[in-house]
């Protein structure tokens, strides 16, 4: 049988194949944190034609069932179909970069030239078989061979509870397994070839992605991404924040991130044949607020001045006070914040890039939905956090989406006919506007005169009055439009500016000027379909040369990764978060004349961006 | 109105009172761990005419209210009563001992000349109020002002969860509560005077006591006790610990200790208008059978060759892991253990009488369901379990009972007529006979010539052909007798064999004699009604002069108070654990030897026991 989509793909399906089956055998992938099981209700797609059965409807409302929306894992079809795959349901692409770039990560791990040292130590013990003269009780039997390896752990009570058991059933000779942060004995096991496993969690505002890693070996074995559930209560922190304080929702925005992660995991489990309890570590990366929803804590003070979070430097907790379904004896090591604004995702970011080591002047920037900052070397690192806000990921403009499929992803205006040309991630329709294709935009209208150094639309083909004032229209087929208003532009700017301002304003503050930057490292999903071109024009990136510039894609997962495996990288990390000297941009008195020579495009101060003075002819 | 009970006493009664009120505020003391509440079942009555009202018959069986059996503390009356107290609902006499000598504690603790340092320590934080430029997280705030005093705590997720809530509420100025054996933070709490309280517990296998102990003075502010409600599952550690493991009722055993502390708690809580979470530590003290059940460890290997006990030097714990209903987070101290047969209530009791500490031999001995003894001074200390089994508790023996109301207590047996005169507990009928009136009987018949050297019943008045073989006639009143059979006899000897076997193996392992022994320390609430006369001359305690034995009580809850008081003494009761040596007397060559020599009158060789010799005249 055959199903048609929206967009004119055709793909096969087999009878009694569910329609997820189907669509992951061809490579179309939805999001379905749960992995096709029915429950996290997220595989929607909508039949217009057809005979189909949908044995679970789950959590759809009845309004979503009267429009022939079902979930994708749950129906099995009984003639051709005609679908349509809503926007969210389509998994986001950066998921597949993440996968394919896995194999960088150990090699990472190896120029840092360190040991594979997880967050579970094993010792081998070979115990004396007690006898009548040899008659210490079972704990101290373990403690007197411990003494002979110098260590003094402590036992919580659940590791006495099945002690003599454990001891006798496998003669007396078991691998013992303790954290070495917390100086505690965790479990033992018997003394077999068995695997280890450990999670690298990167809890973005936005995604949420799981590595599964051989904790033995480094090698990432599989990978699982889904968007952060929380964003019912909010697409930014502060929303969020709000409603887990004042809205009394702490306890449902730590469930939702929690329940995304193991229904993540409970698929690639699955997949893997792997066993909960033999995943015995995890490391979590995320900024300070997602840090402290995964926890449980109240945000609150985070966001009310002097900002402070509850804590910077978790200490290493365990998987059952995270409510984790691994082993529940499993350490959870959390990537230590800066402050409130600045989390432990950059210090994963620092890590991953080793800026901290080098003595060239490096800037690290992650534009997502807040955009932090952070610049130095090997002696000084300074952090800020821009509030350029979620534009770049969608939010805020017109027909702002994030970079899935039916995005315009890039855009080129014809110098004589001033008629745009557009590439649309999929090769379909378009349905809006992603990230790049907002800096592409921009730049491409100020070349060729679309819109002036303030940003303001000009009288020039395609513009036009629309219902909120004037508007550019990039794209129009039966019906269907797609523009960006004068107020999406005024929001870019904005954006760009308040970046800009943060990396000029760190800059001064240690008395360097932007072209002496050597490398700028731009991480996060979207970072990777920057032109880098087009960002310098638009006034958001330095103007220094374009090699300068390295995509370092999800570095927040590649920290987690890396503190996984390694002691010295979890010391490293707290290091580099010490290192790290906060500026609250919103306290300096200069930031402010910073911001608004940034609205300027490409900036007040031309002589800053020397090669698009040069393209302007200015 | 009155209330006439059996034994002859006369009590009044107020109109609403229940019976158990009016029993306690005339002294009649009922078993009711629960404290009155109709809860535990245990204050049965019987009430043989009158007008009566019982609003709650609890856990009684129809068979026990055709009866007339009620629970005092449910009942009121409406009418004169003629009552009968079973006696399983009689408080044991021991208690009131107890309370009496708590004064004497405090004293013990002044003499070791230690400060008060409790299981939760306290710090006084006034941390810095956080501004923009003192930007520090909550934890790191704290982790920072005890860097000033050298401490590096581990802090537990449940610390973090309410922290910023506190530090704020409470203008930064916070008491840190923390425990320094596990180098952990507790809790937070107001600076405000408050008490503070903690528990004193002896797990014995017949009775649990409990003292509530005002930490920060010293006071034993109030005292419980019951029986052990384990008992439905076996007089002896033995029987029980083969109840929790072939019969797979470990955790009903764990519940049943659990669950008197917590009734006894209860009702010395709600005497004292004390919340539960104001009781912030408890130490608790008995043998390693019982420390095992307490914490839910299978005890199983502890009877099995060569008996090795799960854990002998406990780790600090709380009471979360205990069940216990005081504040969750209380830390929980158990006494030591040196074996699987001599356990943390001894080493509580060479602690509370300080032998380990003086130059002069001294013999600890715990005569109560099981025997152990320990012999040393303060350089070396040897211990062993004596295996006398629980006859002088009144088990295996026809008329046995504990040492409460109706028990023969003393015998003498007139030199002339032959003629016994007995002295019973409560001056009322007889209906049975304890301990220390079994060693008084034993004594004198053998004085007398009731029996002879070996323990076989001669040919005397009151000794008669029963339906067991012989037995000698106690008393006889009204169709009641009581009798001590020639099984008895038997039983008593070989109980009193074994105990003095094991002292006097143990001295002849580090070469010395029993006439060495400068001090003898008789513990146990038994021990205070022993005529040690009498049981020298029976053969059971040493032939020495009668001032070198003293009787101290209950030392297993003194020691458990010690430690709750002092980090010194819990240093000091490990200290004492491992100076014991532990002597297997069953794996001893030549112990056999000495317990066939021991099942003499007094002994077979006499010139161990010059003052019987002189008395007996051979």
């Amino acid at each position: 049988m055959k199903i048609t989509l929206t967009d004119g793909r055709v793909l096969d399906i087999k009878e009694g194949e569910t329609l997820y089956e189907a669509f992951t055998r061809q490579e179309v992938y939805l999001t379905a944190s749960c992995g096709g099981k029915g429950v996290c209700g997220k595989c929607k797609v909508r039949i217009i034609e057809g005979d189909f059965e949908c044995r679970n409807y789950g959590k759809l409302t009845q309004e979503e069932k009267q429009e022939g929306i079902v979930l994708a894992c749950q129906s099995v079809v009984h003639s051709d179909l005609f679908i349509e795959i809503p926007e969210e349901s389509k998994l986001i692409i950066g998921d597949k970069i993440a996968i394919s770039r896995t194999k960088d990560l150990y090699r990472i791990l190896q120029e840092y030239g360190v040991e594979l040292s997880p967050l579970v130590s094993r010792l081998s013990l070979q115990l004396h078989h007690p006898t009548l003269d040899d008659n210490l009780g079972d704990l101290e039997r373990i403690k007197r061979e411990l003494q002979t390896h110098g260590l003094l752990l402590r036992f919580p009570k659940r590791f006495v509870d099945t002690l003599a058991e454990q001891l006798r059933s496998n003669n007396w000779s078991v691998n013992l397994c303790w954290q070495k942060d917390n100086n505690e004995a965790l479990y033992l096991e018997p003394q077999i070839q068995k695997k280890s496993y450990g999670l690298a969690v990167d809890i973005g505002t936005t995604t949420v992605v799981v590595y599964l890693v051989d904790t033995e070996t480094g090698e990432v074995l599989d990978v699982g991404s889904t968007y952060n559930s929380q964003i019912r209560y909010g697409d930014d922190v502060i929303t969020r924040i709000v409603n887990a304080t004042e809205g009394g929702l702490l306890s449902e925005l730590r469930r939702a991130v929690v329940t995304d992660i193991n229904d993540l995991l409970e698929a690639i489990l699955k997949r893997k044949g792997i066993r909960r309890n033999e995943v015995e570590s995890m490391v979590v990366s995320g900024n300070t607020t997602m840090s402290h929803l995964f926890w449980g804590f109240n945000p609150e003070n985070i966001r009310l001045e002097p900002y402070i979070p509850t804590v910077n430097i978790f200490p290493v907790w365990y998987a059952r006070d995270a409510g984790v379904k691994i082993n529940p004896d499993a350490p959870v090591y959390t990537l230590p914040s800066v402050a409130s604004y600045v989390g432990g995702d950059i210090v994963s970011g620092v890590l991953a890039t080793g800026m901290h080591r080098r003595a060239e002047l490096s800037l690290f920037m992650d534009i997502g939905t807040n955009g932090e900052i952070v610049v130095g070397n090997n002696e000084w690192l300074m952090t800020a956090a821009c509030s350029a806000g979620p534009c770049f990921e969608g939010s805020g403009i017109k027909y702002g989406m994030r970079a899935t499929e039916g995005a315009i992803e890039s855009v080129s205006i014809d110098p004589e006919t001033l008629e745009p040309k557009i590439k649309v991630i999929g090769d379909r329709k378009p349905i809006g506007i992603c990230g790049s294709g907002m800096i592409d935009a921009v730049a491409e209208m100020l070349l060729k005169g679309v819109i002036d150094q303030k940003g303001n639309l000009q009288d020039a083909p395609r513009v036009r009055e629309g219902e909120e004032g004037p508007e550019y229209l990039f794209y129009a087929d039966s019906g269907k439009e797609i523009v960006l208003t004068q107020a999406d532009l005024d929001n870019l700017i904005r954006a760009k500016g308040a970046i800009y301002a943060g990396v000029s304003l760190l800059l001064k503050e240690v008395g360097l000027d932007v072209e002496m930057i050597e490398k700028v490292y731009i991480a996060g999903g979207f970072g990777n379909y920057i032109d880098v071109k087009k960002a310098i024009i638009m006034g958001m990136l330095p103007d220094i040369p374009e090699e300068r510039f390295h995509f370092v894609g999800n570095t927040s997962v590649a920290g987690a990764y890396l503190c996984l495996l390694s002691e010295d990288m979890r010391k490293e990390a707290e290091r580099v978060a010490s290192m790290m000297t906060y500026v609250e941009l919103s306290m300096k008195s200069n930031y402010m004349d910073e911001f608004m020579s940034a609205l300027f495009l490409p900036h007040t101060d031309i002589s800053l961006f020397p090669s698009v003075k040069e393209r302007l002819k200015i």
